[in-house]
Formats: C-alpha cells, structure tokens, sequence
C-alpha cells in the first residue's frame, strides 16, 4: 500500500466520502487510489473556487467534512476566497494538496511555491506529511481537526514521493470531538437576565440556527418573549412555520440601529456582538445601544445546543412546548418584475425542505420575510463577504442531500466569480435551481461610494461599478456550461420557471433582470 | 489631500498609468480619488485573476509596471495563482489592496482577515501603510521595488481610514533602478567556452529573450554556431525571420533529453539549469547529459542585455553583423483540421508585429516551427504552470499595445479558468482573436497519468481529466459576455475567422474541436 492508498482509505474510514477536486500531476497517485475506492464520490470543478465552495456546503448540510484535492500552491490559491467564507462559517474542511516530491524542491521548477505560506491564513491546522507510513495517520489528524468545534480548516500538503511510495498504513479516526460544554453559570446569568424583564434579544450562529439548537431558542423565545435573531452572516438557517422566527441583522448599519434599539439586553450564543460590517469616517460601528448590556452564553467551541437546552431546563421551559407559527403560503402573484413580487414568488411555489442559497445582497432583501411562514427550509448564507460562493455552495447542499431541491438564488456580479459552477452542476446533474438577479452594478458599491460624503460618483467611478456594457446573458453562459436556462419578464414566467426547475431533473438557470 | 488622493498622484508621477481592478468599500476612497485622475486608465476585471493576469501581460509588452487594485484578503487572494505565474517571470507589479480602516481590526467581522499572510508568498515587496501621509512614499517605494531588476512583485496594502484622512503626500519615484552588471570574469570565461569548439548552447531568459538583448544573443549565435533556448516557460520571446531563432525546451522529458543530448556546454542567461517540470518515480530530472557544463553568464537581478552585449564585443563580433533569415509565410491550408494545419493557418495569416499569447500545452506545440520565419511577432507563454492565464495575459498585453493586433491561443481547461476576462476584452474593445483549443480534456494528466506506470485510468480517474459531458460550447460562452465568436470546422473556415479576427475591431472568439 502506498501513501495515497492509506490516505483515501483513512479518510472513507473517517467519514469522508466526498472529494471535489482539480487535480494536476503531483496528485496523480492519489487520482489513482480515488480510481479504485469507488465508495469516494469525486466532484471534479473546473475552477478550485468551485471546489472549496462546494465543500463549504456540503459540510453545512451534512454536517461532516468534505474533502477537497488540489493542485499545488497556484491551485489551493484559486480556493482561497472560498476557504475565507467558510471558515467564517466554521465549517469543516479537510484539504489535500498535492505538493512536488521532496527531492523536486531543490529545483526552482515553475510549479516550485511556498503551499504551507499560501495555506496558513485560511488553515486552523496544517501540516506536511514526512513520509509515506505518516500519511494515513495525517489523514486522521486532519479529519480531527476539521471536525473540532465549532468546525475548522484542516489543510495536509502530501509530496507526490510519499504518495507513490510504499509503506502507507491506514490510521483510525478517533471518535467525532465533543464541544465542550458552557459554563454553568453563564447560564444561570443568562436565565437571570431572561427573567429579569427587560427586552432581551438572543444572537444565534452555527447549529443554533437550525435542530436541536432553534428549537430550544424557539421555546426560550416563546416562555420569555425574548426575540431571535441571527448575524447578517450565517451558515445555515432552519426556517418555516414549523421553526422558531429568527430576525436576520440588517447590511445596512442604519436599519441595524432601528432594529436593536428596543432591546436592554443581548445575548450571544456562538455569535459575535453585531458590528457594522466596514467602518465609516464619520458612523460608530456598534449597532446596539450604549446600554445593551451584552452577554456570551456560549462561544465557538462551545456547545451551543447544549447551552440553549440547559437554558431552557434552568428557566422550567418544557421540552414539548410549542412555539411553531401557522403556515402562510402567499399565491403566486403576477405582474410585472418587482423584489417584492419575486420574493413572493419564490415563497408561492419553494417545495418542502427546500435548500435555499442566498447571495444576492441588493436584490434578495424582502426573502426572509416573504418565506418566513411557508413549508420547511433551510437558508444558507454568505458568510464571509467574499462574493462567488451561492453557486459552489449549491453544488455542495445537491451533493449532500440529493433528496432535496436546491435553489441558489445569486447577484450577477457575485455570479460572475465562480460561473465553472455551472458546469459541475450539468456534470453532477444536480437538482438546482440558479435564479441571477440581473442588475448589472455592484450594487453594495454604488450605494457604499454615496453614503461616504465624497461627491457624486463621476462616470470612471461608475465605470468601475456598473458591469454592464456589455451586459451579460446568462442565459447563454449557462447554455455554455451545459444548464438550460430562460429569461423572465414577468413574474408569472418568473413563477413558472422556478416550477419547471423544481420539477425537473438537474440544473436549471433563471435570469431576472431587475 | 487625503491618503487616496497622494497614492494615486504618487503612483502616475512613477509611470503607473494603467489600473487593472476590483474594487470593493474598503478601496472607495481610492475610487474617487481614480475617479478625478482620467490619466489613470481603469480597467475593470469581473475576477481578479483577470485583474492580476492583465498587470502580467501589460508589464510584459510596456516594459514597465501596472497596478492592480484589490479589495481585502479574498479579493487578493482570487489574483494570487495568476501572479505565481507573474513572479515566476520576474513581472514588475504594484498592487494596491484596500483594508479594514485600523480601528475597525479590533473586530470580527466578515471580511477581516490576514492580508499580509495571504500577500507574502508572492510578494517580493509587502508593505502595510501605517499613516496617511505615509501612503504617497510607501507607493513610491512600491514601484522602485518592482522596477528593481529581473521585476518584482510589490504589495502595498492601505488601511480605509488612511485613504480617507487627510495629510496625504505626494512623493517622487527615483529614476528607474539599474539591473547590476555581470561579472566581467564571468564574460571572459564565457568567451573561452565559445571558443573552446565544444557544441555550446545558451539558454536565455527575461529581456534576453527580445530587442536588444536576443540581437546581440543572435549575433554571437551565428558567429559561434552556438544553438540558442529558452526554457519551456518565457515571459516574452521576439520571433520571426528577422530575430534570432530561439528553440523552446521541449516541455516532455525524453524530448528534452533528445534535444540537449549533443551539447557539451550550456551558458545560461537569466535562466536556471533545465529540469523536469515535475518529478517522476523512476525518471531523472536533468535533460541535460552528465557530461554537459552548465554555466550562468548572467543571473536574475544582473543584466542580461549587457552581458550578451559585452560578450559579442569580447568575442569581437560586430554590432552590424547579422543573423536574419529569408522570410518565408507558409500558403494558407485546407482541409479538415489538424495541429499542424492550425499552426499554419496561424502562420500563413498572422499580421505584422502581432502579439501572440499561447497557452494550449497539448494542442499548440507545432506552432512556433510553423511561425519561426514569417514577419516580426511577439510571444507570451505561461511561466508558473498554474494554467487560466491566457486571456488575461492578452488583455493586458492588447492594453500595452493598442496599435498592435493580439492573437490568444488557449487551451479549453486553461480557458475555463478565467473567462470573465472575455468580458474585460468587450468591455474595453480590445482587439483580441481568441482561439480557443477544444480537446475537452486536461490532456496533461492523461498522459502523465499513463507515464506513472500505475495502470490504465478507469473511469473515475478519466472523470476527473475529461472536461467533456458536457461539452462546453465556447461559442455560447463568448456570447454570454459580449465577444462574437465562431466555431469552426476545416482549416478554410478557421483561416477566414482568423483573418476577420484580425481585421475586425474589439475581440473575436474561434473554437476549433481538436
């Protein structure tokens, strides 16, 4: 058995059964041991940005790691931005990239780059393997540290010399990690502070948002009228009538304020104190008032359902108490496009247990509303501001719940990024649905320049702003990347292409122009 | 005159005149600042790898640096594979990221993240801004650093709030660093071995490849009958009947081997000594025989063009003497396609003084013996091996270059990492004929794959190689971005597209299935 043989081995034994992937030739013995595990499922990208997003969303709805195998430094470069977004997400991610063989390094080869310097910002572990008979035991290390709460990067260089020499041994993965429990008596300040009458909110992030953890967040919000809210950014929502009503934070630092200002008290379960998300010359960057007072029950690497529970427990919540909202499905409306009108149609026909990915920051605001009292979902989020993660994403939620419908809902400058998705959904026939708001401006830019006080935008500000001239057809990118697609002028065509691709087999695209 | 304000006056005053960008919040005080500067030209890249690529191409045809302008951590992050390639050909680049303004660091938020980690392995010269009237001098050092010889990488990252505030100052570039002269003991030695009647050749690298440098290496070519190489990758390459021909290394090992196997010395200028690009299990890595002395004349960070200069004159080779050869321009080919037929399309239609960006591994590699005597071109190759940097590289250069015509060869895998660069060639109508190579296969892998000796590739493996199922209609894509393409199906038809490529204003696309 050779290194590469121990490491695919040691990861199946580990639980990871999924591989998106842009090998080159330094990987080429681990391609082969991939060949014969067929139990690995292989998701090949066009683009590494597909991979390492696909990876991210995987994770957030399997709820254990992906890994991914890439190509040396320039490769695992090309997955970086996507890596910044999940590890914002906590996610687990468990890399492998292929480095040149050791005695190979000594040469000032074009491929020759420093993959552990390109690696560390985004890697919460790391390693490069030493030898062959170490590989299977890194594997195991690696699947560790991606699994430890609440979720991390874990990234291993294997030489291309210890994955085609002998000697590989497959390595035990040890038990999944615990997180650690809260302290005890953050909770009982937490259900003092619940108690005490004042206006209370609770901030959730990571498996607070969804199980378990909302429901024991839905009960708390339910017995002590304390609201749910969650950050702006956010893995991975349970939303419907059937979940407890989480409040996302608004973008906008204005509307941010107007939303907590009620509020005496904040309570932050996995989630940091709510800041604008840049800095302003002139504005503050806290949201919350001056006398919110701000507690933590529990932090990342803490075990958010097991605080939200015990909360409940101390404050004599019974687990059976309900708190679930009676379902309110709009109808399909008509009409010309509008945000509102295209929310609501999403909301008309979204099937049950629907995966929505969500990266469209000017034009999907009205979503969370519009579907907050419909059948069961969840809401995966952008969660690290780097644009191009809806569609790897979506790749990754059809890959690990193939029962269910996926529909990614993306900004055509976020789109733009990372398009190769497209086609590894065509490659995977997989069940989504892209909808492009086509608004043709960095949106987020154009608003960010006026609110600075710095003068009208002048046209070569504009020209950096505005993506089109020329505008883009999505409808024949997609067509490019092997996806039907179709342009709507209405919002009943609007609804009946979001039912054509939730009806029918593999992707689908949708262009909106809004 | 605030921090924005001195950096972008600082940087046109330094020759910095063309702005290759993604802009995001953090970078909008710069974006006014670009806004009031129309000497600046902008160039908006819907990804970065665009942005990067294109400062690597402008460099490489204007001879001096662009900038980029990124926005964070993930923005740089999306550019970095395209300067792997940049640094590995000693490209002059100054980019200019944006960051959180210092104050706002103290918190976590979505988009914080290490900019100088992400920024270190591929910057020769990094530097964060630590006050507003720093920024001006800090750009002036930015460029004196990537002007400094063989061209360098330099990363000037600029916090918000010191782009905002005011106290910015301008600061003067120094006169354009001197390459250091090489060792005239190094010159004579060389002349010895010239003269020695030992079969001799010179690898030649950087500027020693065009103008100036590859005239004189031309001249002492002819008077010695020393055989002149680049290595397989070259940042630019003057061509034609009237420079000296320069044979490319073989990128395959055993032709490597071959073509080298009669030299006893090899004087390398600019170059490292030959290597595989990637190590084998079995194979060597010096194409070059045992027997051969390998020595540098000039190294990186010297003057190639003064040393090949000082040895013609220590050779006693006149300035006047000339190496041209008679211009032969194959007839244009009919009939099905086929490799050797495209590249004499190419050669039998190329207009004078064409740029040629090449980037098609597998398919390509018949075209410089077909091009080797027809009128003057340059050529532009792939110096990392971190493919997707073809229609970049071409935007950059058609930049640098209006009066010139642009010619993109580019593999289909290659292609499909940066095809948001069709759209930058639209937008800015750039008169690029892009050809876009469609094997529909990362034809590399395959064949390493079979010179592993690990058996035939199953199906699993072929997945992860073959780009097909589905096909990508490159034709549609191009359309998706506004650039008119064409597919073409016998070598009449792509010689008639070439040559409407090349009349045509703004980008044309070929796909031609190999």
């Amino acid at each position: 058995m050779n290194g590469a043989e121990s490491l695919v081995a040691t990861l199946l034994g580990g639980g990871v059964e999924v591989c998106f992937t842009n090998p080159g030739t330094s990987e080429m013995h681990v391609v082969a041991a991939l060949d014969r595990k067929p139990r690995m499922r292989c998701v090949l990208g066009l683009f590494e940005g597909v991979a390492t997003g696909a990876a991210d969303g995987y994770a957030r709805m399997a709820g254990k790691p992906a890994c991914t195998l890439l190509h040396l430094g320039p490769g695992f470069a090309n997955g970086l931005a996507n890596l910044h977004n999940a590890s914002k997400a906590h996610t687990p991610i468990v890399n492998i990239i292929g480095q040149h063989a050791t005695q190979h390094l000594r040469f000032e080869t074009p491929l020759k780059s420093d993959i552990e310097g390109i690696a560390r910002p985004y890697s919460n572990w790391l390693r490069t393997s030493e030898a062959a008979g170490k590989v299977g035991r890194d594997a195991a290390d690696a699947i560790v540290a991606a699994r430890t709460a609440p979720g991390q990067i874990a990234t291993l260089i294997v030489p291309a010399d210890f994955a085609w020499s002998e000697g590989g041994e497959v390595a035990t993965v040890p038990s999944w990690p615990v997180a650690r429990a809260c302290d005890a008596r953050a909770v009982e300040r937490t259900a003092a502070m619940l108690k005490s009458g004042s206006r209370t909110c609770l901030v959730l992030a990571g498996n607070a948002l969804y199980g378990r953890g909302l429901a024991a967040a839905g009960r708390i919000a339910a017995a002590t009228g304390a609201k749910l809210f969650s950050p702006y950014p956010f893995a991975r929502m349970e939303r419907g009538a059937q979940a407890a009503l989480v409040t996302r934070t608004p973008y906008i630092f204005e509307q941010a304020v107007e939303t907590f200002k009620e509020f005496r008290q904040m309570i932050l379960v996995g989630a940091d104190a709510p800041r604008s998300y840049f800095a302003h010359p002139v504005k503050g960057t806290a949201p919350t008032p001056e006398s919110c007072e701000i507690f933590p029950l529990a932090t990342p690497g803490e075990d958010y359902v097991g605080a939200l529970e015990a909360l409940a427990d101390t404050l004599g919540i019974s687990p059976s108490s309900s708190f679930a909202r009676s379902l309110e499905r709009p109808a399909a409306p008509s009409g010309p496009i509008s945000l509102a009108g295209l929310s609501t149609a999403i909301a008309a026909t979204l099937p049950e247990n629907a995966i929505v990915v969500e990266e469209s920051m000017t034009s999907g605001r009205g979503l969370m509303e519009a579907t907050a009292a419909i059948g069961p979902h969840d809401l995966l989020a952008n969660t690290g501001g780097s644009i191009g993660i809806a569609m790897p994403l979506a790749v990754g939620a059809a890959v690990a719940c193939p029962e269910r419908r996926v529909l990614c809902l993306s900004a055509d400058g976020s789109g733009m990024y990372t398009t190769q998705a497209l086609w590894s959904m065509a490659r995977e026939k997989l069940n989504v649905t892209v909808v492009i708001y086509a608004n043709r401006v960095y949106g987020v830019l154009k608003r960010e320049f006026a609110s600075l006080g710095i003068g009208e935008a002048g046209p070569r500000a504009l020209s950096m702003f505005e993506i089109g001239r020329p505008d883009i057809d999505w409808v024949a990118l997609a067509k490019g990347m092997g996806v039907s697609g179709r342009r709507v002028g209405s919002l009943e065509e609007f609804g009946a292409a979001l039912r054509e691709g939730f009806a029918g087999d593999g992707p689908r695209l949708i262009q909106v122009d809004v």
